[in-house]
């Protein structure tokens, strides 16, 4: 099963993609996806879009997992991220994927164990989760490999807790 | 020529296409776009593209007019509405149409004389510019209508200005 993390940004996309063959989570994809800042906000919609639409037909993933974005001090970017997430949210709706959301806090619990772990610590154990020998880089393609591994977390929680 | 403004919103997205004949500005369509609250926001944002896509593709207009939202008070509802103008704005682009975005000043300010003018007096001005017995309600398409007539505004004052 894979699941792909998108941490959704409009001048950089990072994505990660993690099989879960039922015991070790490997990286089966992850980069960033990046339009020109110079180009109109709404091609540039356009082009995330067009590449998030052709990376979920190569991938199949089974979730897609969007970091939920409940607040932002600089209103600019909080309206460029809000409309990136749009764009990540309606692609995975297009592409008949589920759709998961966690609150960084939540992604930080389950990755580094603690919610306020910051985010150097938080890189190096996605990096170690995976078996990767060094922290993926850019930190947006290490953030989305941490939603992913959040997403597979909560099912394995999910299930424990099953009766 | 037609001009398209657009309300963005999740739960009501509002629409209104005024014709320039080159005098009198007349309503050519006008209406909202509603998404079930219950639903997902993946899918809600799916069907509002869905149906922004028909919209411009039957009224082809020259221009899609959106309010460029600066800053809300309530971090949820702001994060909503910039989930829903990307997905206008993209919607705009995929279908090859211009794009040209006022903050809610700057549509009062064209509309009403004046940047502070009260909701009630914008939505009378609107009736009154497009020759209309009362104001359109819900007033996301009264707000629609007079994005179009501020960019219609606009391209006159730019007419004039040149020398």
């Amino acid at each position: 099963m894979f699941v792909l993390g998108i941490d959704p940004g409009l001048s950089r996309c990072g994505y990660g993609c993690v099989a879960d063959d039922g015991g070790r989570e490997q990286v089966v994809a992850a980069g960033v996806i990046t339009t020109e800042p110079a180009d109109p906000v709404p091609s540039r919609l356009a082009t995330l879009r067009r590449e998030l639409a052709e990376l979920l037909a190569e991938l199949r993933p089974a979730a897609v997992v969007v970091e939920r974005v409940l607040f932002q001090t600089n209103a600019r970017t909080a309206m460029a991220v809000g409309q990136a997430s749009g764009v990540a949210l309606l692609s995975a709706a297009e592409a008949g994927c589920g759709v998961a959301e966690y609150s960084a806090n939540e992604v930080k619990l389950a990755v580094a164990g603690y919610g306020a772990a910051p985010k150097e610590q938080v890189q190096a154990m996605v990096a170690r989760l995976l078996g990767l020998a060094a922290a993926p880089r850019p930190p947006d393609v290490a953030d989305a490999l941490a939603l992913a591994l959040c997403h597979l977390a909560a099912g394995r929680a999910g299930r424990v807790a099953r009766p």
